[in-house]
């Protein structure tokens, strides 16, 4: 679910660019699940989307891009494979240059390291502290943003975060759940801290490349398609929290991966 | 997950059988899924299971017991098996008989209406009431049981049930992983209110049967094996908030569906 509010950023930069999103609702969350089990459902994930002619593949999961991103750019190319942890590590690095950086994250993706490593590969004496948040993920999807339970648990998740000595500079949304409680997560960090969101940044990565390689649409229209693998009619109704706009539950195909 | 809850009743009620418990940590949660999916994954689970001679199942989730309980029966058959919905509808009218009986479960429970028609298979005119809980599953796993975070989430599920009239009686907690948060429930219920955990009645029901059926063990002492579709060292990690007593990772084996 969390991928729309990447594709939301996305349709946002390129309006004339046509999207196929996958959700894989029969088997998320991923966050959870252990590295080879999130790989081996992203590689079906993408021979799923790969049926639709695709000319890039944005990996729009922390969790998956930590795990998978290596694996689906081998099996994919020279399709171009986009992930999330790199440019929210860039965009980390570059608001907050002196640190230390704040990664909150899923529970695979902080056992996994995959920001600690995509910082330092940047800044290498970055100190960065990470914290996992697993009922971030269910507040999102109830679109409990707001008021005494979401600053609760945001306390619970930053307090210890925030404690750290120096205080950290850089907050990394490091799950694409995230955003939808990002006024609760500011308020709680305080205005010391600036927040980091991957989606703006995974969006300028994806256009670059585009760009690049001569892949750009200008002009026209961009339409958007959404595959679930599990009970579409649920995945347009609550998709609306993280896309930002209601999406036609006759737009939503169920496939079986 | 949850479906521990239903093995510490079983275990401390049957301290001479064996018990081999598959949790499909590869594709937990079930309660957001839809019916078709958590049967697929149920048939599926119970495949395993049989390979491991078993004389009796127990669907230990009320999800998969409202999804699939007849058609495992009749896969299954002449094998017995047990759900959680008929003894947690046959407790709570014990417990209530005038009513009115809430149930509180996860979206795919209620959007079912297992509960409400099993209850009133026993007692027509009941009036019931029913609550998704979605945040009490992560806090469950997380093992938050009290304190103002799981106080104020249960106010939010629970207060517009209370606020039925005539005030509710009895109030099923028909999601194994509920009984976790049991002491905030009642102290939110208050002390009008029966709470209604169907792993007892479950193992009351699974000694009828295996007793009827001359397969009840005596006098030896029981085993426990488990198996797990991901992440056998969490599993055993977490189990213990469930089972009430610790698991030894190394009697968890990793099963692939």
């Amino acid at each position: 679910m969390g991928g729309l509010t990447v594709m939301r950023a996305l349709k946002a930069r390129l309006p004339s660019e046509s999207f196929v999103y996958l959700g894989d609702t029969a088997r998320l969350p991923y966050g959870t699940k252990s590295a080879d089990t999130v790989t081996r459902y992203a590689v079906q994930a993408s021979a799923a989307l790969m049926k639709h002619d695709i000319k890039l593949l944005v990996v729009a999961c922390n969790t998956a891009s930590a795990a998978a991103l290596l694996t689906l750019a081998e099996t994919l190319a020279p399709l171009p494979v986009v992930g999330v942890i790199e440019p929210g590590a860039q965009a980390a690095v570059a608001a907050a240059p002196d640190g230390p950086i704040a990664v909150i994250a899923t529970e695979g993706t902080v056992k996994g390291g995959a920001y600690v490593r995509a910082i330092q590969a940047l800044s290498p004496q970055m100190p960065v502290v990470q914290q996992a948040c697993p009922l971030f993920v269910g507040l999102a999807e109830e679109g409990l943003r707001d008021g005494p339970i979401p600053e609760l648990v945001a306390h619970r998740y930053l307090d210890p975060l925030l404690a750290t000595v120096p205080h950290p500079r850089g907050l990394v949304l490091g799950c694409t759940h995230f955003p939808v409680l990002k006024q609760t997560i500011a308020k709680v960090a305080g205005p010391d801290v600036v927040l980091i969101d991957s989606a703006e940044t995974t969006a300028v990565a994806v256009e670059k490349i585009l760009r690049e390689q001569l892949l750009l649409e200008n002009g026209s229209t961009g339409s958007s398609l959404f595959l679930a693998t599990d009970a579409p009619g649920r995945f347009a109704h609550l998709g609306e929290i993280f896309l930002g706009e209601p999406i036609d539950p006759g737009s939503v195909t169920l496939v079986d991966l």
